[in-house]
């Protein structure tokens, strides 16, 4: 997501927090979800941000009510925007949507895409394996004799079996976590498999860059190249370092500068 | 771990206490995990234990100094009795560890193997996929056309043919997470294939269990039947309930009767 907004907008300052004492997220309950994006919406906003956007889809799915009530400037979810792409690409109104175990716990995306069109079926599935399965860089771009390789296709044939099962008509696959969009191609080659008919990924790293552009232009809070910040385009914050410097460059695509740890 | 010590004690009351929303230690880093280990351990103090077990791996691999320094009851880790272990076990001398990120990157057992058997040569690997894989309940033990069975075994093989290539001469493999004995069937079939002489796989479960009856036995702490408590054998504490009571009979073997959700 930070790599979207990066590449959205040039003269706009990023103040980036990573959670990464506590992550992951996905696979805990909504209390705590909420509690843990409360505190880091505070720190943001002492930061001095103008929007906040919560990249974590299941953050977005638990906390993003109690967030908008206790934040001073607009929050962006990730949901809405997934669920907004979603709807505009299905022909045949079958979308399929997958996250963790707490983003598809929530409900929030068949929530979302219910308010949108009404006659759409959404079929959710949790994949609690694509996340670590990032992590370890092990994405299924490996030639046929790499284990690894073999590890990734198993698990992606595994989960989108399933949904190919319960819903062999679905035309959108939402990528509800911010993860998943690293393992676009294995996905896309397993999907074309699956499944006969076109298939739509939908990446809501890039939806939710549209919906922040939207969103600053209609409070009429962008910043032009006059107005642009002189110091540095990203600032990073995260609780623990042990992986983010090895991590963070494969989700960026480049090096990272600096990296402050903090405590929250 | 508390599996192993319920079935070793009958007469003693056990406090479990879950970090399950910080949950996994495994991929974080040394400071992180020494603060999060020193807040469990206050709150099992306060709970008036008279031993304190780290089952976690990766806790004992970075904590167990500060803890030790701090608690006023003897600590016991999981890095010494899996040594003790893995020493008695060696003919060939030659030792591999797999275990999270974290512990294999303190190099813990390396050195508590060296101080049991300075001949001996430990070849370490994380495996940072095998904790979510039991999580999700992959374990491998799947028919052949099971693809969730392919995801698990094709993750072992690479794991394990990494290892096997780093140390072809290895008879024996500590299991060093909590996780991986969930997964010790399939990880023998794999380890059976490739090695040609017999492998033996440790677990630190057990080896913990017995040096916890060696400790209190030593120290004159052990309860007998006429001293035993009246009250659950399993007092259960977790900072996050989402998934533990799905989880917690699988590692356990039966039903809880009661978890306390608390803050720490």
């Amino acid at each position: 997501v930070a790599r979207a907004l990066l590449g959205r907008f040039p003269d706009e300052r990023l103040v980036y927090l990573g959670d990464t004492a506590r992550l992951p997220y996905g696979t805990k309950g909504a209390e705590t979800v909420v509690r843990y994006s409360q505190r880091a919406a505070r720190f943001l906003e002492g930061h001095g941000v103008k929007l906040l956007v919560v990249a974590c889809n299941t953050a977005s799915a638990f906390a993003l009510e109690a967030l908008r009530d206790e934040c001073r400037v607009p929050v962006l979810g990730a949901v809405e925007p997934g669920a907004d792409e979603a709807v505009a690409a299905t022909v045949r109104g079958r979308i399929g949507v997958i996250g963790t175990l707490g983003t598809v716990r929530s409900g929030s995306y068949p929530r979302a895409i219910a308010a949108r069109a009404p006659g759409a079926k959404v079929t959710t599935l949790a994949c609690p394996l694509f996340v670590p399965l990032v992590e370890e860089g092990w994405v299924g771009d490996g030639d046929e004799g790499d284990l690894a390789h073999h590890a990734a296709r198993a698990t992606a044939e595994s989960y989108l079996g399933e949904l190919r099962q319960r819903e062999p008509e679905l035309d959108v696959i939402v990528l509800g976590c911010t993860h998943y969009p690293l393992l676009r191609p294995l996905l896309e080659r397993v999907a074309a498999r699956l499944w006969r008919h076109p298939v739509t990924l939908v990446d809501s790293a890039s939806a939710m860059a549209r919906a922040a552009e939207r969103e600053l232009d209609a409070l009429g809070l962008r910043s032009g190249p006059s107005t642009a910040p002189a110091t540095s385009a990203l600032d990073c914050y995260v609780t623990d370092e042990a992986r983010f410097g090895e991590l963070a460059p494969r989700f960026l695509g480049h090096p990272l500068d600096r990296v402050e740890k903090i405590d929250l």
